[in-house]
């Protein structure tokens, strides 16, 4: 277990049952059991006042709210925090600060409805901070192919509630090749903030870290791992155009449709250290 | 072309590139350019006040505005508006209502973040309105197998961005096996908005609908799905808890998992006129 940093907040252990088993019929006419994810509201209070509600799987709703308040920038630091509690059976997640969030109220007065998979309110400010943000440089913060195929083959064999159940988002951090925490919710913006709140408790920096997600790279994820100061990100699904535009802004690596030792870098090639595959002949492009 | 119901608004046409060319480096080493999906900020102003921020594909924007304040229940009936402009060049919608809308700080005042794939904002009081819903009974509105096929191999062989460009969800309308309707966007929330949108442009029930989608069905969407009245739902993806339970609840018949012949029945199979298919022998459980 890693040790959380002096003056982190206090945390509940508020766990939950992540599957339900229900019937259903298939195309042969058979009945038979499957298990489906269980996704459930989460309302969060900042010192009593209602902030959002969260649909979550609820796996680690602690890192969740702790790393949703970092990502939306309501708090500048987690020792801002004095506690988290979450109760499932009030479905209600009570935030206590030390010294109340300054500008609460400007914070959150502005929403950005999102439409990436996942989690879609970010507050108006987190927007106009990008160009704020500065990513270790493409010396300091690379990543060869190699290891960029370890870290897909070992998402592979991750066991996973997707595996048995589908439809979750699974998000991963990497240092080099190792994995250090994996997570899934019903959203892919639950599942990075997830991480975001894991590495503030733990006082972890994004610079020599790689994060994989199956989601798809939009805009607000690009954001969120900029935001804590991932260089490289890699997606089994793919980019969209403003993911894209701010990755490139941001000198991020961004790699996209990898699996099964595929992908398309898509921006940020810089701090890649490629080691091409011998194409198989069969598909090899001749010309002149 | 089906014409607009008498009183319906005014809609521009603003249209936008949807998709962007770039250039990427796969596993070989090799330069190729792709196309990815574009999707940009759309402000929505109702009667000059900032509603929302919706992040779109931007096909068919007017629809999905449109669809979006229908679903939130912001309007009760599209005669409430006047018109609703477009404009790229600033990334605004402006929404011109002919008396202003009914309770606009109460109705927009909370906020519950979704985790499903796609548009996150759903204002409070949509939930608590689901035991008004009622969708026709299962006598008057069912499916049957070889109805379901025939949508799933229309879409199948539907010229779709996501088979350019991936990074998008579909959503689908259908009267028996006649698809009436389709759109993408970047989130599959606003693809069943503007569906929305489109329905209630042309005074359309969804009584005798089927909506297929890519998308997971989550709780919001199988919300959406009911207050548009469509008593039968598709996805090709899986089904979460919430969704499952809610369907349920409003005696929906959710088809998930719904790709080249094969489907499972999550809920409502009483809708269902199953003309089962044989399961191939090699794959057949022979007990006792």
């Amino acid at each position: 277990m890693r040790q959380a940093v002096v003056g982190a907040p206090r945390l509940t252990q508020a766990r939950c049952e992540l599957l339900r088993e229900i019937r259903v019929v298939d195309e042969y006419g058979e009945h038979r059991s499957i298990q489906i994810p269980s996704e459930r509201p989460l309302t969060v209070f900042v010192d009593k006042r209602e902030l959002v509600t969260l649909m979550t799987l609820g796996a680690i709703p602690e890192l969740l709210v702790l790393g949703y308040l970092c990502n939306q920038r309501l708090v500048s630091s987690i020792g801002e925090i004095e506690s988290i509690t979450v109760d499932w059976d009030v479905g209600a997640a009570a935030v206590k600060t030390h010294a109340g969030i300054v500008d609460f109220e400007r914070k959150t007065e502005r929403r950005v409805v999102t439409t990436g998979c996942g989690q879609g309110t970010v507050f108006g400010d987190v927007m106009s901070q990008v160009d704020a943000l500065v990513l270790p440089d493409a010396q300091a913060a690379r990543i060869r192919q190699s290891t960029l195929a370890r870290i897909l083959e070992t998402m592979r064999q991750q066991d996973s509630i997707h595996r048995k159940a589908g439809s979750v988002h699974g998000c991963a951090l990497f240092e080099g090749a190792e994995l250090l925490m994996f997570i899934e919710d019903v959203g892919r913006h639950n599942a990075i903030d997830t991480i975001t709140g894991w590495m503030a408790l733990h006082g972890i920096s994004g610079a020599d870290k790689t994060i994989y997600t199956t989601g798809r790279l939009t805009s607000e994820m690009v954001m969120k791992a900029a935001h804590i100061g991932v260089p490289i990100v890699v997606s089994r699904n793919g980019v969209t155009a403003m993911g894209h535009e701010l990755a490139t802004r941001l000198g991020m690596a961004l790699f996209g449709r990898a699996a099964n030792r595929h992908f398309l870098c898509y921006t940020g090639a810089e701090r890649f250290d490629s080691e091409p595959e011998i194409r198989p002949a069969s598909v090899r492009v001749v010309s002149g």
